[in-house]
């Protein structure tokens, strides 16, 4: 027995671009074979991209993505690469029931020479899948060389017993996994550990090749490794990009060591998860530009400077829209930010706006405050419509969370990069930003540092402090990653130790937060990081604890 | 043996409501006591309300849920009717796991008596159980005076194998089944169908007690109803109102004819639903007044007359807010719909507004047309604020399905009354509306008839027409029927019938509306009715058949 060296195809798929996919494939399929692999390894449905969600259900699609497997195949031995052996994810059906299946296809001598039908479909959090497909019923291994692979997908490594228990018993030389695994802070630890698990299971080297880059909510980080039997780590790709990497198993069975991707810095990683996912979200729907709200507070400031990243500062819009309760500061910071990340910037002035509407309507209190923010709203969709640029909303976690923002008003756009960042990660991340600025690329720190560290403040009103309305942001944000993260109820979070009072208030602020923003949905649904989906419950509920 | 009477407490619960669904629970049973019931058997769950989505995950509701059964058990025998058998549905838990289940119980004798687990969790359409629940794994039966009684929730009896042909084998005098099953078009007799297939499976009689009300985006009609075992309707409960109706199982076994409430008129079906729907929305969460646009056309005519019917003329803010495009025929229809059905009415002229906006901003072609419907929105949302009552969003399935509204613009709102009506039929109930109201109630009919025979328009440009833009409604409703609610393909389409340029305009339509809801959604995600829910599609999609 020889050698057999395989190639880890890290690639960033489009849902229902059979064509682009398909292209990719062959792309990184010439490049495997040029570095002498034998098998290559794509993420899991590279095909049809993933997560399909009720395309699958579509009987045309399934047939365009079954009739692509095939083109595909052919193309590949046409192009001298009949001898690879080509492991990519699809859409199968079921013939018992008609049903789609989350199917792996080996592309071998021209044909799709073999196909396994995932088994484990995750139906919690961000995932449907026992939804909308079938599950598989039996084990694959494929013959190469002379060594036995088994293959599993995705969650089919989660979940005890099942195909890698079937394939530990038949006993296998190799275990090769696709995956769309989702971004997650800290997951990569848990997916190795996982991992290593299995391997020991199937006393043999496991293969995890995770997809990357965003697709609609989700992130996908990438980050595919290989482990030893015993689980040492022996090769991983960086996250964040497409990558081709090789990975030898040896004479012996033993994996040899190959390149091994450092881990980013906790606040680099969720940075680059963010931009990822703004910059595919926007290639995908065919945008090339943003526009947005400059308050000249944090949260605009991070998510404009996120912006320039992801398209270039060029292709922001930044609109200034100061109200007579906006300080001279921060239009300044607005216009400071603006000119360091090299975006367009307009300044548009409320007041004339507003009291034009007053004089109609006379409105007092909160219905004042709000409309301020709808007018913000209106103008930020002018732009979005007579531009052709994606409207950007900047709220965080935290104060989307509480409700601490006006629906179609700073709400509106169609993606929310960091609304799953609470307010003391998005500091984190503008000190990171402007830190990496200085350190490595010797440009100008993006943000004004007054943003930074002046008290945050919607405006609306004079003087008005968001430490009026919510408790501060550092105790603020313990509780809700205590509350909405964790599930813990207020018994368990008088046991965290927090004050009566504080968990009374945060939980009276979500819950009604939570009442209203499913009466009156908040704009944009997609964010850029699935941090999990932290609770889906029905619009009326009379239940308090 | 003697004669069993069976009480069918057709009742309209709220989800979390453990106090108010168990209280009415009480009262019911009172009620069915009195009549002479032993058995008293509630809609699929009872005391939670369905559906409970995630909240069924929330360790501590689970106990309250538990607590509260209890607390009824003993509260019917303190209350001297401990001899009565209550069927009532709760959420259980499965102890190997902790996770949820769908739940009957028999409260009897002050205790929590006998539970059955409901086996079939339907995971598609409307229906996400199989994500939230454990299924059950055993049939249960439970004797009555000498009398083997089966039971079964829902689903159970919509697929074939499982409790009910365990129960067929078993031997049972009758099927006693809950159920929370959403209003549909037509339902009546699917249900009907397959209930008459498992009273033919157990060789008994069937009771299909249903739950009636509106709940989040799901309206239940109701329409419980009892069949022999040859099939025979011999009750049948009254749809959109709860109910107590009665059945004897007599000597013999067989069934007693009770009352048979009639069936209505297709028409008055869905106006009554959407009428339900809306009414409980608004009682739900606490809301008794509506604001909305009058733009003096046929959809916003349909949703006040609605509104009045659902809180009472006098609970309904009609607000007319004219452009310059506006004719004076719309603006008297306006004032006459407001003054038919007694609501309040202002006029709040959108022209200077408008130009406040343009002296800024100077848009043009469709960026200015969206400016006139966002400063309408704008102004809706203010009456919402100040006045405290829920804003209706008027637009229906036709031209949301091909995108012909504007995103927080007239999309604005909590709740869309008649989103899931396509336009023809939107027509036609407010010609049922009109009929109603001259033939049986006297009063004058609501809706302007100018407001129904004159052409459809937006009115956002001189002499605009929604056939502009759109096949003629009677042909387009019946494409959107076909490719969205049946999910036939181009080909399917062409076979229809359809011509080639037609399918081609409204797929393109769709499929492009459908992309930008999902970038941006359409404002309120609550619909009045489920006539089902017709896509989950991906936001990225670039598959085109």
């Amino acid at each position: 027995m020889s050698e057999i060296r395989f190639a880890l195809a890290q690639i960033d798929t489009c849902v229902g671009d059979l064509d682009g996919n398909a292209e990719k494939v062959l792309d990184y399929a010439r490049r495997a074979a040029r570095e002498g692999a034998r098998v290559a390894v794509f993420p899991e449905m590279t095909l049809t991209g993933y997560p399909i969600e009720d395309l699958a259900l579509r009987r045309t699609f399934r047939k365009a993505a079954w009739d692509k497997a095939n083109w595909l195949a052919v193309e590949l031995e046409a192009d001298g690469l009949g001898d690879l052996y080509v492991v990519v994810g699809t859409v199968g059906t079921d013939q018992a029931n008609a049903k789609p299946r989350n199917r792996l296809v080996v592309l071998h001598d021209g044909v799709v020479w073999a196909g396994y039908d995932k088994h484990f479909l995750p139906n919690y959090g961000v995932f449907d899948e026992f939804r909308i497909f079938t599950p598989g019923e039996s084990a694959m291994t494929l013959d190469v060389d002379g060594r036995r692979l088994g293959v599993a997908i995705c969650e089919d490594i989660w979940q005890d017993g099942g195909p890698v228990s079937e394939l530990a018993g038949l006993g296998i030389d190799a275990l090769v996994t696709i995956n769309g695994s989702p971004y997650e802070e800290g997951k990569t630890h848990v997916r190795r550990d996982i991992a290593a698990k299995r391997a020991a299971e199937v006393n043999a080297p496991i293969l995890y090749v995770n997809q990357v880059g965003g697709q609609d909510d989700l992130v996908f980080d990438g980050g595919s490794f290989v482990l030893d039997r015993d689980g040492t780590l022996v090769e991983r790709s960086p996250q964040f990009v497409e990558d081709l990497s090789l990975f030898d198993l040896a004479d012996d069975g033993t994996a040899r060591v190959s390149s091994i991707a450092p881990d980013l810095d906790p606040d680099e990683e969720v940075y680059r998860a963010c931009v990822l996912g703004l910059r595919d979200y926007m290639a995908k729907n065919r945008f090339t530009g943003v526009c947005l709200g400059l308050s000249g507070g944090i949260d605009s400031a991070l998510v404009a400077a996120m912006a320039a990243d992801a398209c270039g500062g060029e292709n922001v819009w930044g609109i200034s829209m100061p109200s007579m309760y906006s300080s001279d500061g921060s239009k300044d910071d607005a216009a400071d930010l603006a000119r360091n990340i090299g975006a367009h910037y307009d300044v548009q002035p409320i007041e004339p706006l507003f009291a034009a509407f007053q004089s109609q309507l006379d409105l007092h209190d909160v219905a004042a405050e709000n409309l301020q923010a709808r007018i913000r709203g209106v103008i930020v969709m002018a732009y979005s419509n007579s531009k052709g640029v994606l409207a950007l909303a900047t709220g965080n976690k935290s104060e989307l969370a509480c409700g601490y923002s006006t629906i179609y008003g700073d709400a509106v756009g169609g993606y929310a990069p960091i609304k799953d960042l609470l307010k003391t990660r998005v500091w984190e991340l503008a000190r990171w930003r402007n830190r990496h600025a200085e350190e490595e690329t010797g440009q100008v720190p993006p943000i004004p540092v007054n943003s930074i560290v002046k008290p945050p403040s919607a405006e609306l009103r004079p003087g008005q402090k968001d430490s009026d309305s919510l408790p501060e942001y550092a105790l603020l944000d313990k509780v809700l990653a205590a509350y909405i993260e964790h599930a813990h109820g207020r018994a368990d979070l008088l046991a965290d130790g927090f004050d009566p009072d504080t968990v009374d208030t945060v939980m009276r602020l979500v819950d009604r937060a939570e009442w209203k923003r499913r009466q009156y949905p908040l704009g944009p649904k997609v964010t850029a990081l699935a941090f999990g989906r932290d609770r889906r419950l029905p619009v009326t509920s009379a239940f308090r604890e």
